[in-house]
């Protein structure tokens, strides 16, 4: 197998470690047991630094031997093509782990990511409760009846998911007790924790070096 | 090969149609030449007559034999693997198609939905704008340097990334030149045009029956 690598940010600042998205490629290599090393661009900098690999000035991007991909949501479906651990391989487990993996990117991370937005610009009245509300409630509805999205066991549209819903920092999870759980599981497993940990450590080793 | 079929809504008002996503599928079968027909779901009542099939109560969703899939995206995908004229078989060229129908989703709609979401609310200071204009931005620099997204050639990512420019209404199209004529370029492609046209018949038939 080729070399895996994870790239990220050399260092961020408090507010988003444990939340930058190059925890959604270690996680789904810890889940599938591949060996990757982490290599980092410079944060500052970063509108224009790395433009040649990730045309948007984001993390992380993936390579795979000479292979690289960018988009989270790519990468993720990039390596679960190679491991049965993140997505069935018979056609049909394969289509509900697709369509739940573009699901969590393009029905709720639509909206959740810029309610987020406006929430931190200080929007008073923000327009985008009510839709958002909408989509959680639908979501809530499917996850009442059943533990997993996708082909009956985790996968990694489920990874996905309960990292959108964990990062939107949609935190009124009262009123949504399936959703609630639900991230609560998927974030129990012993990859994710390992994942989260070892991005803390290489931000919090980053400001050793800045300081 | 399966009986594929593409289910949209009976009707829907004038506004969308053009832009209703099962255009998206209809244009990925005529580039691949798949066989392919339509059926319907209740425009009436869609919140919830349907979320058996798509749980956010939303069109298209793909049948492929006794195989269902929804999200445009996912469809788009699984239609991708079928055929190369939708998506290259090298892995590099797999994987550049790969990000870029992701980035279109997740990068680009994800900013341009909830952008045009908030303008059709009245929203007078649009708080999205700024964050829309510098993704746009980068997306220009990319379609000035090259024709297509992904291979050096049309993929279903260009297919995408065309509606999603094109629905959004993002018009400003002046201080944007390459966008522009790339959403020109790809919509100039037969098979965009029989399917719109297709899509557009199959509305206005639906006004005699429901009048």
């Amino acid at each position: 197998m080729n070399e895996l690598i994870v790239w990220t940010y050399d260092w961020v600042p408090e507010g988003p470690r444990g939340f930058v998205r190059d925890l959604r490629l270690r996680w789904a290599c810890e889940e599938a047991g591949f060996a990757y090393s982490v290599r980092t661009v410079p944060f500052d900098g970063r509108e224009t630094n790395h433009l040649s690999r990730q045309p948007f000035g984001q993390v992380p991007f993936l390579s795979d031997g000479a292979l690289d991909i960018f988009e989270s949501g790519a990468g993720l479906l990039h390596l679960a093509r190679k491991s049965e651990k993140l997505m069935p391989r018979d056609p049909v487990g394969e289509a509900q782990t697709l369509q739940w993996t573009i699901a969590a990117l393009n029905s709720i991370e639509m909206v959740t990511v810029p309610w987020w937005f406006l929430e931190i610009s200080g929007e008073d009245d923000n327009r985008l409760a009510g839709w958002m509300g909408n989509r959680l409630a639908q979501l809530e509805k499917v996850l009442n009846e059943r533990e997993w999205l996708a082909a009956d066991r985790f996968t990694v549209a489920d990874l996905l998911m309960a990292d959108v819903l964990r990062i939107s920092r949609v935190r009124a999870f009262g009123d949504r007790p399936a959703s609630e759980s639900y991230v609560t599981r998927v974030t129990d497993r012993s990859a994710f924790k390992k994942a989260r940990a070892d991005q803390l450590a290489h931000f919090a080793a980053a400001d050793a070096v800045r300081a």
